[in-house]
């Protein structure tokens, strides 16, 4: 992982400003000489830049994240806990974490931080920009933002827009870990029950009905009397794990970014604003995916001009994004190397 | 709202036992002479014994539940608080409410204090049983426990047992309700917070994400920087109304009860058992309803001998069986007026 120190304040549009701004990022692969093999990758929600990591099948020979031919980049986003500035960072106001004193921040403000760390590397167009879920919102934004500069955009499982639906999500998400009296600690660990629970909910959300009932089937009627049940035993290892590698005061500040999103916003609603992204772009949406429906998805397509868009099968819901790697690489491979 | 008092302690499936089981309900209409016009309605989770109170549309002249021509009951749950014994009744062993402590107890237990109270009331067959969400759990194994009493059977946004997926939903609902810590003091209000966060996760599972983005969006993009989104104040709102006449004692109680719910369970499997249901059944699905898909309900009435499947087309998922009663109606009118 590298870090690149922003060397002057980082003004947030809601207000607030971080006095400083560090972005840690991976790269894989090399960046050519003509600077034109980039591929950006966005990442989700309590993902983070190590893509190889996160992201199985996509960062190899021969996949649609080849090292060999490309020079892959994947930041952290503001409010993470993986390197880039977020609640867990040193406030240096007080010399402290920000915990739930973290400022206020868009979905904007993340990609200006990538847009910032994309200059310093000197990258100039962007071969490739490819953003799933969150990774998505981020990725619809920058097109928009700056489409002279991506040459190819390919957006898996997310929106334009935060809908009501993904907001509901989320606000039941922070019920869950307000629930917990000991995130107002502000404190290392503070509010990990309640960010457990919010885990188990999103997962709910991320795998959906076919998805639990495929995998997580207790293995005999008779069971149904026992004192645990497979599904209740995988909520709360799934929660447990999310503790053990984040935190309840970064997963807030990025569902509240999450839920500024709407790529319309101040630009005469979604349809002029999607307009101007000038790339060809690939839209994939998941057959059982709830948050992000087929039908949502080809309602994103529909306002991007050089839109296409391909369907994924799987019975995983939003999260056939991390599993079906295969379909993943069959439309975005061919898409990401194609020329001009 | 009438009460019966089981003159005899109540043996639970699961080895405790409930030394005083009250059971509160209430009837609509006048059971006729020949004690053949009785409709047995089956409540859901959070519901109670007064259909008319949350069922509308359905408890009047010309509507499927007429009060003119059947005699129609429905008892609260054990485990409820609408005055049924549950967790906030005296156990009689401390002379304090059981709170945490109330015995476990399963669904079987549930239809079994509904056939003392049918029994008690000098009921013989029942002219048809109605049972919607955990109200069909009810119903499934009341026609399997007693096939001969039961002349029609109506099974709505239900299933024979508790899918993965579904316990999965109880068990994140679990964990919101124990991040609270207030939970474990056993008293009055205890859990609030939880229950809360519980109910806001489980309207996320019944109205999906259609019923959100057609009733919760904000008016404009420009609201996305607001301090708060429709969709946030819908859920607190929700959650806050819940705990205004719900407790998480019955909450978790219900739950732990839903759970045991498999109508296979010690009958050699959910096929077996069902082929045992012998009357004309009706099982209604709902387009949208990702907690019990039009899918699962046409497996489930797959493995009933005579039912048939119908389906009711609505944006409003699993809560289209509160809001769409002419559909309902439509569909169940006909069926339980039918003669022979």
């Amino acid at each position: 992982m590298k870090h690149y120190l922003h060397p002057e304040p980082f003004e947030l549009e809601m207000g607030g400003s971080l006095p400083r701004l560090e972005i840690a990022y991976h790269t894989f692969g090399t960046l050519n000489d003509a600077k034109d093999n980039v591929v950006w990758v966005c990442h989700a929600l309590t993902a983070n830049s190590d893509v190889a990591d996160w992201w199985p099948g996509t960062v190899a020979e021969g996949r649609f994240l080849d090292p060999a031919r490309y020079f892959i980049v994947c930041a952290n986003i503001i409010g993470s806990c993986y390197g880039t500035t977020g609640p867990m960072s040193e406030n240096p106001a007080t010399g402290k974490p920000y915990y739930s004193k973290f400022p206020k921040y868009t979905m904007r403000d993340i990609v200006r931080a990538h847009i910032i760390l994309a200059d310093a590397l000197g990258i100039g167009r962007i071969h490739a920009l490819v953003g799933s879920s969150v990774g998505g919102f981020q990725a619809v934004e920058w097109a928009v933002m700056q489409p002279q500069r991506i040459e190819r955009l390919a957006l898996i499982a997310t929106d334009a827009y935060a809908s009501p639906w993904t907001i509901a999500i989320d606000e039941t998400q922070r019920m869950a870990i307000l629930s917990d009296p000991t995130y107002a600690e502000d404190r290392p660990g503070g509010g990990a029950k309640g960010l457990a629970a919010a885990r188990a909910i999103g997962l709910l959300t991320y795998r959906g009905g076919k998805g639990y009932n495929i995998t997580q089937q207790d293995p005999q009627a008779e069971d149904y009397l026992a004192p645990d049940h497979r599904a209740c035993t995988y909520q709360r290892y799934q929660g447990k794990k999310l503790v053990g590698r984040f935190d309840a005061y970064s997963y807030m500040a990025i569902l509240q970014s999450f839920d500024t999103h709407h790529a319309g916003r101040g630009r005469g609603g979604l349809e002029a604003a999607l307009s101007a992204i000038a790339c060809p772009t690939l839209v994939i949406g998941l057959t059982t995916d709830i948050i992000f429906t087929p039908e949502e998805m080809r309602r994103l397509a529909s306002m991007i001009p050089a839109a296409r868009y391909a369907e994924i099968d799987s019975p995983f819901g939003h999260d056939g994004f991390l599993v079906e790697a295969d379909q993943l690489n069959a439309l975005l491979k061919p898409f990401i190397d194609a020329q001009g």
